[in-house]
């Protein structure tokens, strides 16, 4: 693997599971009332065709970023409608 | 420009705007207890390197996209900071 790949990759853990801990505080305080929805309507709508776009260009670091990011934002949207 | 591109900018877009509503919404409340300030010091770490990884793979989008979302990113960590 070159540095690129390699760039990609932190790049990649470090975007993905960035949301870990927004997505922990919500469900600890069971609390997202500062929280914009919009955002993240937004964003998962953005994500799913980045997923889209890395299948197509066929950049690995893309696709598994997008991926789980994916499934650790659509969790805080869901979380967002509940608690609000 | 080819459909894969048009993708990759629809995308861009998306995932970069996503943000404004959640820096408007800070501003407009002066509030920013429900979000995680280890989500924004993780995420604008990982957008620097998304940058990085852009440039060095000469990828339009994906730079495109990193460095507005690298600036309203910013400005929502400094936000958090400030209202906590």
């Amino acid at each position: 693997m070159d540095l690129i790949a390699i760039i990609g990759y932190v790049a990649a853990v470090a975007t993905t599971s960035s949301f870990l801990p927004q997505l922990i505080k919500i469900l600890r305080k069971r609390r997202a009332e500062d929280i914009s929805l919009l955002m993240y309507l937004i964003f998962v709508s953005g994500i799913t065709l980045w997923l889209i776009y890395g299948i197509l260009v066929h950049e690995m670091p893309i696709i598994a970023a997008n991926g789980v990011t994916l499934v650790i934002a659509l969790a805080i949207l869901i979380l967002k409608l509940k608690y609000g």
